[in-house]
Parts: C-alpha cells; sequence; structure tokens
C-alpha cells in the first residue's frame, strides 16, 4: 500500500522546513532513488512553496549501479563525470540540500564482486560533499523513504506500510505538532552534548563481547547534537530521524578491537559481524561473517578511510531503539546505537578547524577522506566510560542507559 | 501487466544496436523519465554489453516539472543550470545519446498556465542539443516506452501490454530477424528520398481541408530518411519507428494556410485542430480547437520558432499508419503522416551548410531555433505535389499512396 498523500505532504513539510529549513530564495537540491518518486514530488512542492528559488533532482537507479560493477570496464567504475561535480560545487554557497535513502533492495549487491562495488562509488563527488558539510556551507539533511525492498529486507515480506508507519514515529510524525517536538528534542540531545562538553573526557572507552576500544578525542574535541547551524547561522537538522550527539576524534589515538553490534549496509551490501582492530589509529585488521570484502575496499581507499572520523554517543531509550528493529540502514540503526565511523571527520567539532583547509585538519588529527561510513558498537552489553585526562573512568552508558 | 524482460532486452539491443549504433569506447548519454526505468536498465546492460566506456542517464521526472510550472517564481521557471549545459555539451563530440519518450499521462499539464507551461522548457539545453544534432556531432537516437498515463489517452484504459505490442510492430521487433528487418527498411527509405531528389522540385505544395500550403525549398535541399550518418561517418537512425523522408525548406518562402489532421501533443498539452497561417515564412496566426496557446507561445520563442525547419512526406501504409491509432505521441503520429515542424532547421539537409555557423545558415535561409516541433498534416484527404522550377505540379501523395 502506498503511503498516503496526506502523509507524504507532511513529512515532506517537515524534512523542508526542519531538516534542512529552507529559506526562501535558496537553490534546493536533492538526490534520491527513482524508487522515492512519489516522496520528492511532494518535497519539491513544499520547498516551492517554501520559496525556494530552484529545486533541481537528481534521481539514481542502483540498478544501473549494478549493471555498471557488473559490466562497466575497469577504468570507468566510479568516475565522476565534471559536471557531476561542478553540480555539487554549485550547492557549496548556501544552500539547502537533501538527500534521500532507504534502499530500493538492500540485497541487491550480495552476489557482485566487492572490490568492483566499492570502485563503483562515486568518490570524487562524496569528497566535495563531506568537505562542504564539514565546512557547513550547505543547509542539509539526510531522511529515507520506504522501498518494497527495504520492507521486505527488515520483515521478510515487502510491507512498505508497516516500514513507514514505523519511520513515521522515528520522526516524530505522530506528534500532534511535530515541529514543536522536534524543537523540544533538539533540546534535549543539546543539553546531553553540554553535559559531556563540561566534563572535557580525555576519551571514551567501549567495552562489550569483542570489544575493547578506547578512542582518543583532541583537547577542543566538542560534542554536539545533530541539530546543527551552517556557518551563516542558519539552524538545521542533518539526519531525520537523529537521537546521537557526536564528536570527532583525535585520527591518531584510537587503539584497541571493536565487533560490531548491528548488520550494516554499505555499499548496498550487508556487513555483519564486523570486526575492526586499530593500532595507532589506524584499522590494521578487518574482518566479518560477512560482507568482509567491502568494508577492506573502503578502508584502503585513501589515506583517512582507515581512521576514526566520528564517535557517537546514543542510549537504548531513543525512539528508534524502542521500535526494536534493525533496520538495515544506517540513518536509523545509528540512532539506536552507540556508533563510530571511518573516513572523514568532522572540522566544524574541533575548536578552532572549522577554518582549516583539509591539510592543516589532517596535521591538527582529524581524519581526511572521501568517505564517511559509521558503523554501530553499542548496545545492552556495551559499556561506554569517559576517561579524564588523568585516567579516571566515569560511566556514560551501562545497560543502554544514560548514566550522566 | 509490465513488459516481459526478455522483450525489454530485444528492444534494448535494437535501440543500442541499430538506433544509436554505439561504438566500443563511445560515451553514451540517456534523457528518460522515471517512469521508464526498466527499459532504461535494460539499455544500460546493452550498452556496457557493446562496449560502451560510459553509461550516464539522467532521469526526468514530469511531475517535478509540474510542480514547477504551478508553484515556482516566474524567474525560476526554464532556467538551465549550468552543469546541465555542460552535460550536454559534454556528449557533443563522437558520442551516443538516447532519448526516451512516451509521457507518464499526456494530459497531466491540462489544466496548468500555458504560457508558464512553455516559459518552463530547458531551451538553452535543447539550443545546445539540436545544435549537436544540426551538425552531426552526437549518434542518437529518440524512442518510445509506454506508461500507463500514455495508454490510457491511447486506449481509455491503462492497457500497458496493449500498446506495447503497437510499439513493439511498430519498431520490427516482430521480425525474426529486426536487425536485418531495419536494414531493408532503411534501404527503401533512401530510395524514395533519391526519387525525390533527382527531380530537384522547387517546392511543395498541401492541399485539402483548410490547407492550402506552398513550402519553398532551397536549390540545395536534400531529401533523407532517417538513416542518418554522423560527420565521422557512423550510420544510426535517429528514431525508431521512422517511415519519413524529409529535408529543410527554405525558411523564407512558406506561404498559406495549414491545418493539422492529427493531436499533437506539445510541452505535455494535447493541441487540437492547430491551425497555422503564414506569411513570408513566418507563423502570423495561430489558431487551435483546444491548446493554441501552448503553440503561440513556442512560436514567440525566439525569431526561428515562426519558420519552417522541416517538412515531411509519409504515407498511409506506413508501420505506424497501419496501426490506425493516434498515438498522442509525435515519434509516432509523425510516421503515420506527413508533416512540417517549425523551428530549427537541418543544415545537414541543405548542400554546403552543414558546416557554415548558425547566422550563416540563418543567411542562406535556414531556420535557427531552440526548439523543433513537428505537427501533422497529411491524412487521406491531402494532396501533396511537387512543384518544379518551371511550375509543373507532379502528384507525390494521392488517397495517402505514395505516386512517384
Amino acid at each position: 500500500m502506498p503511503v498516503p498523500q496526506e502523509q507524504l505532504d507532511a513529512y515532506a513539510e517537515l524534512v523542508v522546513g526542519v531538516g534542512v529549513n529552507l529559506e526562501p530564495g535558496q537553490a534546493f537540491g536533492v538526490t534520491a532513488y527513482v524508487e522515492h518518486a512519489p516522496f520528492v514530488r511532494a518535497v519539491a512542492r513544499a520547498a516551492w512553496a517554501a520559496g525556494a528559488q530552484d529545486v533541481d533532482v537528481r534521481y539514481v537507479d542502483e540498478h544501473l549501479r549494478k549493471a555498471a560493477v557488473e559490466l562497466a570496464p575497469e577504468e570507468s567504475l566510479g568516475v565522476s563525470p565534471p559536471w557531476l561535480l561542478d553540480r555539487r560545487e554549485s550547492y557549496g554557497d548556501r544552500s539547502a540540500y537533501l538527500l534521500v535513502r532507504g534502499h530500493p533492495d538492500p540485497r541487491m549487491f550480495e552476489d557482485v564482486d566487492g572490490a568492483r562495488l566499492a570502485a563503483s562509488r562515486l568518490h570524487e563527488e562524496d569528497a566535495i560533499w563531506l568537505r562542504q558539510v564539514s565546512e557547513r556551507r550547505v543547509s542539509w539533511s539526510l531522511v529515507s523513504f520506504p522501498t518494497e525492498g527495504w520492507a521486505a529486507t527488515v520483515f521478510g515480506e515487502p510491507d512498505v506500510g508497516r516500514l513507514w508507519d514505523a519511520i513515521a514515529r522515528t520522526v516524530r510524525l505522530d506528534e500532534p505538532d511535530p515541529v514543536a517536538a522536534w524543537a523540544d528534542h533538539i533540546r534535549r540531545l543539546d543539553a546531553r552534548a553540554a553535559a559531556l562538553n563540561e566534563r572535557r573526557f580525555d576519551a571514551i572507552r567501549f567495552s562489550g563481547p569483542g570489544t575493547d576500544l578506547l578512542v582518543g578525542l583532541h583537547a577542543g574535541s566538542r560534542w554536539q547534537s545533530a541539530g546543527e547551524d551552517t556557518a551563516w547561522g542558519r539552524p538545521h537538522v542533518p539526519n531525520l530521524p537523529t537521537e546521537e550527539i557526536f564528536t570527532t576524534p583525535d585520527r591518531r589515538r584510537t587503539e584497541g578491537r571493536v565487533r560490531s553490534t548491528r548488520p550494516l549496509v554499505c555499499q548496498g551490501r550487508i556487513v555483519r559481524g564486523l570486526e575492526l582492530e586499530l593500532r595507532g589509529g589506524r584499522v590494521v585488521d578487518v574482518r566479518a561473517e560477512e560482507g568482509a570484502e567491502v568494508v577492506q575496499a573502503q578502508v584502503t581507499t585513501d589515506e583517512g578511510a582507515a581512521e576514526l572520523g566520528e564517535i557517537a554517543l546514543v542510549d537504548g531509550d531513543s525512539r528508534v531503539g524502542r521500535e526494536g528493529l534493525t533496520f538495515f540502514d544506517t540513518l536509523f540503526d545509528e540512532n539506536a546505537s552507540s556508533h563510530v565511523a571511518y573516513g572523514q571527520g568532522f572540522g566544524g567539532c574541533v575548536d578552532g578547524a572549522a577554518e582549516l583547509s583539509p591539510e592543516e585538519q589532517w596535521e591538527l588529527g582529524i581524519s581526511q577522506s572521501s568517505l564517511h561510513t559509521d558503523f554501530m558498537v553499542g548496545g545492552p552489553d556495551v559499556e561506554i566510560d569517559g576517561l579524564t585526562a588523568s585516567g579516571e573512568a566515569i560511566a556514560i552508558v551501562r545497560g543502554d542507559a544514560w548514566q550522566l
């Protein structure tokens, strides 16, 4: 059953009004899968109604990517044409941009060559995007819309309506006033971030089955909620849903082993039971029960891909966690669980780094990469502590519950 | 009922192998509606298999255009972003390009403002495209794929299977060897063009109900079939189906009145009973039973939009004519009936003009415009004569049957 038009419109208004928080006169770009057309059309109408100066949608078709992965000559895989880079650059100056996720079929790439799949990523376009995000030059949001293939992966049957209902609750569309509910929610997350920033932890430690990981922070690492301001002071919400507080660690100071607690969909492949070992800040070993080769290819993409760019804390009481589902979609699963990401760090999360060049950020210890891949490491059996500069351990999460 | 995969694949191979006649190592671009994704995916696989160096698909969503026509600020309508023009330019150097038509809903724009609809056309992108085509710098083809909305317009019910069967016959997919059938067909059309070229007519006259039109030709006007060669000598078939032979007239020498014999879908609107009056080569009056304002807006778009750029002859025995349908799609209806087009002429159809600049072509009497709109003027009641330089009239078509 398709999502009713009234709910499409309400979601579109939330995404445009709270997610990207579109300003009148702003250029507005969208990347979405062809399967999302009904939602994208509602978004476009909401954006024009909000005063957009332009609405430009790039529809992506994962079946075309699969055809390329299977059939394209090696040298053609993952090439971003110059016009595509120009398009992406054009949104780096006070524009608004929406990414719509929700894969048409998370199992689509199960039977293709992992190295060719990783090579098919448009890494040059991604690099421009990650830089714009890191420099807060775009008012952006990442949201999801259900597809039959995604619903089948979650429920074993293509029950789009059931998946939509779960998504609608996680993005607070069930509230009488979703916009006000989001303002409240962001305030709560901001309070958590403020509490952590007061402590000025030197490192965060994750301990649990298969996990003993120490992630060193910068003296200037600042915890943030996913309610952000652009460089020109426009508030927006980069992820709907969002339940995390996060920062960027020192790329040189991660040590130990970590086991993912939820499956990860990466480059259209499901990765299960991922285990990474990090030494001196770098991933030195990748194992997984399934899909290891995708992550192995990713972490060797460029220098920063093997370093951590983000650490984020979420407890089990999040709206996403309460759904009790594995969504097989990072936007949701990362908001049900504490997580870390390898790849690009966020200059805006480290005092004084936002204005620095990529090279200067790297010197300062902020990972620079054309990719940024989150994976979930929290859960009921994982203890999370903050370590002070003097080595004292303070409990942050126990039994999936927030302690501070 | 969706089109069976086997038939999708056969059509895709025909389009890639005969339509654009893709060369190994060539860049291949596609513009299609989101509704065409199943066919586009088959085309992409056929293109990679044929050795494409790149396959880049631009999905267009007419519902987004409708949202813009209804809601966008005036100054945003029809603006081609720079990257879109760069993308289009990038295909002007020995590339292959496929346009997929077959509107998602030919009645979609019935209730919108005609002037805003006309203004929403991406005329800058179109102008680049028409120049590339005119200069034969791209190996291109225009084909159609059925949609529910299109089938409903033709049959009164969304019978996609029935529309697909009709399309499949018109493109000779019912032949045991469609590729060989196309080679034969193009030879037959070439013979017709050769017979007309031998006569060196000075003008063509259409006479019928509501029509008394004299179209002056250049001394160097050459009749061609839609089997073309690119400037670098690569044969391709720009329209599937195609039944016409055509040339470009002298833009200054059309006189009289003409009444269209079939409805025309123009800019997403159905135009019925179109009547044009031309004086000194220029449209001076536009009337229609329905949709006149779309054509009125078009012919005032630029200087050349009010002049004829093409004249084409088709008899009633064409494969498209034999289907006995009004397709509400110019690609088909123009191949069931003789037709003319206002707007851009084809430099390649006039001796010595192919290499000239747009300004030089215009001086020579070849219309230059950012648009090119065909409309149907032939039928059982329309007599078509060729006039020699001495004024003798020679019957070309009588009772919808070829006479030469």
